[in-house]
């Protein structure tokens, strides 16, 4: 039987058509007028997307190179600085703190959790120069409160910048970046922005520029300041990624187009899809007799779920691309083979939850032999969905 | 929240993503050796997916223009024809057969009915020059049985050409062309074959060729003769829709890796997948409390469903889309209002049908009012699949 092949990872997420297609078409050369018009129109838009009036920069690179940049940029060797790490993600703090010399505070939050604000507190030094942290950890499908982390730094008297990977975290959960005082937010595009990877952005608030000034760590290809100089004219410093320009800002469009027009509204509205879509998998995942690997505080990027003692994540997240075509994957560092995860970020409407919770019946059945009740898990997500669709 | 659009219509059916690809792609003139090796290995593939020695054409028209074909480079002003006509479709070959002249005895069946054997073998009279049928009745969702009427055609004394179109039915029933001599079957491209409307081939026999000869009526680009000249070099008479060929190689290529590379397997996978997802759609339905209107005779291409006494089906049709985006048909002719048909014939999978479903079962209980258990269509369906999956 036909297997159309469907991406339910979180990150690269399913693509959006409308955005393929302006990438095909994107025979346009950097130093032109034309993509001067585009790439300034794209960092117009992604303003209004992550929501702040601080600058908002576009990299070519992945998610880790906008990460590199808010170390190098923001910092000198033999800085103090606090990492809170509850997963792989945060570990990448840790080694970038230590790759550029920096003296890293580690808060740790056993993986599937997140952190006790009281150890935070504790942690933070008079003498921190910035607090790294995620939004939502997608390795464990965490999400971290960071609210009350800006909150707690705002009440110290650090004065440390804030800077959070919401690579996973933009287009999933709400933000208020310059009411919490987020001086670096950073977003990758193959994530909720549903193109290809290959762009990274970030928002930097004046705090940081000024940081900048006295940040001594070396930098050039990822330097943030020429950046900053260059976008002003609607260039990028090197030869940007123009395909990928042309699909972000279809990809914005589309999410704008989704609330008439509205970016903002519609990038709520992308939030609230994807909280949707995770409750309702969250549903029918228990219904099947599934464990939450991350119950206290699920991400709405993706959802990890446990497999029972003795099972392999492997055997399902296999099972499912061999029987449906369908790609989940595997827990990360040491949670691999323990759970699998699912992803709600992006360009995924409540039928392709319908479609996955089917093929999970399946898959519990079948591969894992779990007394399954066909109909279950889908009855159960469609009840989320019904309720969804009564209070809009 | 996110509404993906996903056409369930019986033509145009759900692009093959390689097959837009190939079609961006396909930048190609067509009187060149390069478009030459093409357009001779899709005429090759297709007479491997039509299942047949005889030649098999392809022309830039939809699928009535192949219709046209077939009576007017068959028939002469005058001929008596014989029409089995059961919908709109069959309707269309009543027209044809006036338009060009001839004398059309006509057998025709009530909508959402297939033919009586002995009022056929009644109605076709030896000196009949051909039997115009289809072999599914797209408005209704009807299948007709091909093979019987070949024989009731072979066992009389009436050497009529077998004239089938298979527009809908070519990937989603079996046919055997050359076993019991189908002289003309036709195809289209927006249907099983997985790529936009534009395209239109069709088996021609020895049988039919000899009859050109002799027949009448003015044709000029539809001239058949003309096209197979042009064939053996690789070439069509007249410009050829370049791109749509390079997608329906593209999508036959496809067809043949779903059976390890054999075209002929490929396409009784095909059926067999059409037959499973309208199997599970019927069984998903029926649970709702939906009516079939064709349970006599059901095509594997599509699914007509009645609606409750007192509603219009342009409801379900619009609630469809404008909730899910989601996208089926109204009847057609006397059937509108009074049915809504969905598609199973190409590029679906089961967890197309498992979407689909729990949409229905959304529209049913908040459109129509039926009293809907949510899960009950899903789990219908999951047990068509579960019963396919451990007999395959």
């Amino acid at each position: 039987m036909i297997r159309k092949t469907r991406l339910f990872t979180p990150g690269p997420t399913p693509l959006l058509p409308a955005a393929q297609f302006a990438m095909a078409a994107a025979d346009i050369h950097h130093r032109t007028a034309e993509f001067r018009a585009l790439f300034l129109k794209v960092l117009a838009q992604l303003k209004i997307f992550v929501g702040t009036k601080n600058d908002v920069l576009l990299l070519s690179c992945s998610g880790t190179g906008a990460m590199e940049a808010s170390v190098s940029n923001l910092t000198s060797p033999g800085d103090r600085v606090l990492v809170l790490t509850a997963g792989k993600f945060g570990e990448r703090w840790v080694e970038l703190a230590k790759a550029f010399n920096c003296q890293a505070d580690v808060v740790k939050a056993p993986y599937g959790q997140t952190f006790d604000p009281g150890q935070v507190r504790e942690a933070l030094k008079p003498d921190a120069r910035a607090v790294y942290m995620q939004a939502t950890e997608t390795s464990t499908a965490v999400r971290h409160d960071v609210e009350s982390i800006a909150k707690l730094i705002q009440e110290s008297n650090s004065g440390a910048l804030l800077v959070v990977d919401g690579i996973t975290g933009l287009g999933t959960t709400h933000f208020d970046v310059d009411g919490w005082g987020i001086d670096v937010l950073i977003g990758g595009s193959q994530k909720a922005v549903m193109i290809p990877p290959g762009l990274a952005y970030l928002s930097v608030s004046e705090k940081a520029w000024a940081a900048m000034e006295s940040a001594k760590n070396p930098r050039y290809y990822f330097d943030l300041r020429k950046e900053r100089k260059n976008a002003v004219k609607g260039e990028s410093a090197y030869t940007p990624a123009v395909a990928l320009v042309a699909g972000l800002g279809a990809a914005l469009d589309y999410i704008a187009g989704q609330a008439g027009g509205d970016l903002g509204k519609g990038r709520i509205a992308l939030v609230d899809n994807a909280q949707i879509n995770a409750a309702a998998t969250r549903a029918g995942l228990t219904a099947l007799g599934f464990t939450l690997f991350a119950p206290a505080a699920p991400a709405a990027a993706a959802t990890a779920v446990a497999v029972p003692e003795g099972i392999d994540s492997g055997v399902v997240v296999k099972a499912l691309r061999n029987r449906f075509g369908l790609i989940v994957t595997n827990g990360q560092g040491e949670m691999q083979g323990k759970i699998f995860r699912v992803a709600h970020l992006g360009f995924f409407d409540c039928l392709d939850t319908i479609a996955l919770l089917g093929a999970m019946e399946h898959i519990a059945k079948d591969t894992l032999g779990l007394p399954v009740t066909y109909g279950s898990a889908v009855a159960a997500a469609q009840k989320v969905f019904a309720e969804a669709a009564s209070s809009s």
